[in-house]
């Protein structure tokens, strides 16, 4: 991602919702309505916060990464990847208020069935996942084609030298040097990876 | 993570495996047997740093990080926020020697279907996850318990002054100092999301 921005293919702008918060403390969280544990980010200084960027850009979509949003996967990865501008919106505490997702939000990303203590993580996930799919990026383009979750299967196990290490061999059908044997190795192991351990991405 | 760390709650340690690397430009990947784009991590220089750091700590799970590894969630997370030390291993280009998983790896984790240029955004992810449900990270331990997935359903919407912004009111309920009614608001709330976004969490 670092060299994806020095070369300008990813432009990352990351704001600080403090530069937004209320008050001379710069507020940006408050107690929640009904009580419990958790603070939550208040109305106004996201509201602020993105109004202002959406006057000075259009953007494709703006996201908001929560836990109960759509899973992110490879997919909406690739579909997010051809887009222009994304704003994503880390929440930090318990959330952000519930009006900013019915205000400003189009699209709700979780990054899986966990919980972190924000967003920023979600974001980079996502700002990494979509990145190294934009062409220039990786070294060699086609490298993103034959990962995992492209063809809906695992990838098959990989192996460089030695061909031996400690009694451990590479299986002898990698150094046959005939390629459609190869392929078709690859392809089954991937298969065979797949139904064991995600049957599920073979529906 | 900053927090817990200085408070020791949570000691995380990064080892650089180019320490480990082979030769005078400290090598630690090599091109894949049976061809193909994207570079495969040696067996030799991270056998060596596990073997070294095997032999000063005793590891509860050696985690693999990896798209085609059990898919974390947060009953992983509560699982694996009970143990003493783990290591997590944190593959780059197009994975690690199969041979290296055969040897050492006790636990493969994949923290969702997509692919990252990398093993540390998901060793970062799964470090949140397990930290902050460690007893004394959160500010107020009641916090996590109420998070989404801890108990299947996603979490309610959140609320907090203002009451009118903009024209759009805080739930009235939440308002009603009546902590029965909260509750199950709160409960209809989570119950009627996690059907309409994600049933499969009430299989």
């Amino acid at each position: 991602m670092k060299r994806a921005s020095e070369r300008e293919l990813l432009i990352i702008n990351i704001i600080n919702l403090r530069h937004y918060g209320l008050g001379t403390h710069k507020q940006v969280d408050d107690y929640q309505y009904g009580g419990g544990a958790g603070m939550v980010m208040m109305c106004e200084p996201l509201d602020n916060c993105i109004s202002d960027l959406k006057s000075h850009h259009e953007y494709d979509e703006i996201i908001f990464l929560t836990p109960d949003g759509n899973t992110f996967d490879q997919k909406i990865a690739n579909r997010l990847s051809c887009r222009n501008k994304l704003l994503l919106i880390c929440g930090h505490y318990k959330g952000i208020d519930q009006r900013i997702r019915d205000m400003h939000v189009t699209l709700e990303i979780s990054v899986g069935d966990y919980v972190l203590s924000g967003g920023e993580l979600a974001a980079a996930i996502v700002t990494d996942a979509i990145g190294r799919l934009i062409p220039g990026v990786l070294n060699d383009e086609t490298s993103a084609l034959t990962d995992s979750f492209q063809d809906n299967l695992l990838a098959p196990p990989v192996y460089t030298r030695p061909y031996d290490y400690k009694g451990l061999k590479v299986p002898e059908v990698l150094l046959s040097g005939n390629d459609k044997f190869i392929e078709e190795w690859r392809f089954d192991t991937s298969l065979k990876n797949t139904e064991i351990k995600r049957p599920d991405l073979l529906d």
